[in-house]
């Protein structure tokens, strides 16, 4: 029971990030909005845009152009930045228990002997995942945009990794942002998902990074100790 | 001296990671180099470039435009975020200890009664000293570049969060980085080192989220135990 009731609590606090998150984002949108008048600035615009900025991909493709746009896209970024990685990585993290479930299981089906999830286990599974993720996206975005297969692959790369040139943005081409919404919330949910899967992946190797570390100091105590 | 001899080893492996990463952006260089002869792509423009791609920022001010050049680009940026981040990551916890080592004797000069350092206290030194690094830089840039205080500010801050809209981009004008090595080792060094104290920051923050979690689980099991 007491464990539940931590789980719920955990379920609450994420609830509580996503919705402070996304209440921000609202808040953001019809700020921003009043000094330009376009299509970019529109509600998925807006939407689109503050994306960019919390999760640092920032394509460019619109900026603030006023000071005091700027200044708030700054006090945006300094509040947003750290509480999307924070979202990310508790949902990344949930993500590879339920990865590591589902393949402790899958061996058990298959009657292996080990049972037992590795970490490299886990790395290997997140790689397949996430190029299986970048290949099928890049289909995606070949049949909405005209950009050859390459130039869609090399778009979702770029923006997975949030490096975001902006020399490719999706969303922009054929008016898609007011009159396609089905494409509009595909990208936008790829984008979630696929920085999501990323941060799980990160959060192995960097956890298997520090671990690392903190076994060795471990070590060094109990052998200065000896 | 075992823990000098395990010092030596992560020095020299840090050491050996910085290598590596220079190695490659010095192949990165020559290999996109080629393509496009302008000032852009001679040695401070493609170390500039390659600067851009595995820290995250992505300006998008210069970026390839042939399809071999997109593809060595994702492989690129494949192995060198990974580095960098583990690069970025270890510093910044060096640069910890250090402040805790610098502040624990300051509080000794002091003769305070307590002498130990808090997380708090580590970041509210992070803040002051991120605040102090963004006002210093924005000032050099306003000297450098037509830009006024505030655009200076925002560059700043947009870079060192990794955004990078590319609105604002340094060592674009005035053939500056042909004509001003001053100028073009200042701007790197100051992206380099904030990126450093951000990392140093962030640091802090993930690994007290991260701890929190772990303690929480510990005093479950503990209590489930019982
Ligand atoms: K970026
Ligand atoms: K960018």
């Amino acid at each position: 029971r007491r464990e539940l009731n931590s789980e719920e609590m955990k379920l609450r606090t994420k609830y509580n990030i996503s919705i402070s998150a996304y209440d921000e984002l609202r808040a953001n949108i019809w700020k921003v909005q009043p000094y330009k008048n376009g299509r970019q600035w529109k509600f998925p615009g807006a939407f689109y845009f503050s994306l960019t900025v919390i999760t640092t991909i920032g394509y460019g493709h619109s900026t603030p152009q006023t000071d005091s746009g700027k200044v708030f896209c700054m006090w945006y970024a300094l509040v947003g930045i750290p509480l999307c990685l924070i979202m990310f990585q508790s949902v990344g993290e949930r993500l590879n228990t339920f990865v590591t479930f589902l393949l402790k299981h899958t061996k058990k089906c298959l009657r292996l002997k080990n049972c037992e999830v590795s970490q490299t286990n886990l790395i290997m599974v997140a790689t397949i995942l996430s190029s299986f993720y970048l290949f099928t996206g890049a289909g995606v975005f070949t049949h909405f945009e005209d950009w050859s297969y390459l130039d869609a692959f090399y778009y979702c790369f770029i923006t997975l990794t949030t490096i975001g040139f902006g020399d490719y943005v999706a969303l922009q081409s054929n008016n898609a942002l007011q009159d396609n919404p089905e494409y509009v919330t595909f990208s936008l949910i790829f984008i979630l998902f696929g920085l999501t899967v990323i941060s799980a992946a990160m959060n192995l190797l960097v956890l298997r990074f520090l671990t690392m570390n903190t076994e060795d100091e471990q070590r060094d105590e109990l052998e200065a100790a000896a």
